[in-house]
């Protein structure tokens, strides 16, 4: 505590407004393009595959980190307003250099009403 | 994971190399005065205890996050050399007003080389 | 731009609106105890003076940030509502290790509404 | 102070290690597609056109900051290393969605050694 919201496959989740939910609050990390080694590497993370979350002011996404296993690689942070005060996807594309051959990408997206929400890991292989 | 590392007592710890580890990475919560409702309460959070920490520019506390509950209240971000690249207690204090009956601390500190440690929870009573 | 808006004492402002417009987005920067070379000092700041700053939801301070000169020591951020959506005096206690024989400090602080204000400096001189 | 140092073109530089000390601090704003009133726009910004910053733990591009006017939009900060301690354009790819018929983009690097950068502002109309 705080809780880690962990991402759970929406297909398993009975309910409309829980898929809503756990879709919206959690981060997807796409990997643009192949790693090779000690070339730059463009990483997305997004909030929400299939739903949208508010951007009002007193419920937005604050902030969206990035890490290699344990290690914070970059973050994001957030001011609401900045998506219009729409419903949206949160979303922020970092760039990283892989130095080893195998990353274990995983971020957290943290929701000022309903806290800290952790993607599931991406495994990059990272080519010599 | 990131694996969310928690304070272990470290009396309960035999291998000096662990107590110090654990205690050095660990946040600890201390309220400065008596929380009122509606009223300002300074929150320090000092990373730890008896054993202090590197500033070194490739292992330093790079940041403090303070929660109640689920509830990012404040953070504090930190640049390495700011304590001297010495051994040190890094530290915070931060200011809040308390609006409800109880709150439940939490304090999260980020190490660079050793990741997300998190402190035992405090329980603070509001008086109104 | 973005503009930097500076401190201007308010003494010889004429216009009560621009006096608490001035001072509530202010930072001020307070130096605990005596600076002593590698010892640990605590440097507070505090948004306003005399006068207090909204915490709504789309009108608050959502950081204080603190230089020596050219070089950020720390930053903390803040989430609107943990002054309990009261005007308040946004503040913070950094801790800080000088290493040299003076420090010009100088604060940032950020307004979600009326941008970016800056201290008026402070020169602090560090004993051996 | 600190400082805002503002973007010069360095075409204007004679002297090559001030072209290069200017370019790799200077953030750029690249807009990607046409902005549309409401819809979502990508923004990206990466410091340094024709040469690249250090990625060195004592000497590292903290953060990149994004401004319409005075007003933030969004920020990252990075932790030396993610980009292999190899010279780099550190860079982002924020995402807004604008609301009104112009913006006015600057964005703000900070190194750890060479203090704030401002981009020079990117004017952009928006479509309805």
């Amino acid at each position: 505590m705080p809780k880690i919201n962990k991402y759970v496959d929406i297909d398993t989740v009975e309910r409309e407004s829980k898929k809503d939910l756990i879709d919206r609050h959690s981060p997807f990390i796409t990997v643009l393009g192949d790693a090779k080694k000690s070339e730059m590497l463009s990483v997305n993370v997004r909030m929400g595959q299939e739903y949208t979350h508010p951007d009002d002011f007193d419920h937005f996404i604050e902030s969206i980190t990035l890490f290699n296993g344990e290690t914070k690689l970059a973050a994001a942070s957030f001011i609401p307003g900045t998506l219009g005060n729409e419903k949206s996807h949160a979303e922020v594309t970092f760039n990283i250099r892989p130095m080893s051959n195998k990353l274990n990408l995983i971020a957290h997206g943290y929701c000022t009403k309903h806290g800290i929400w952790e993607s599931t890991p991406v495994v990059v292989e990272v080519a010599e």
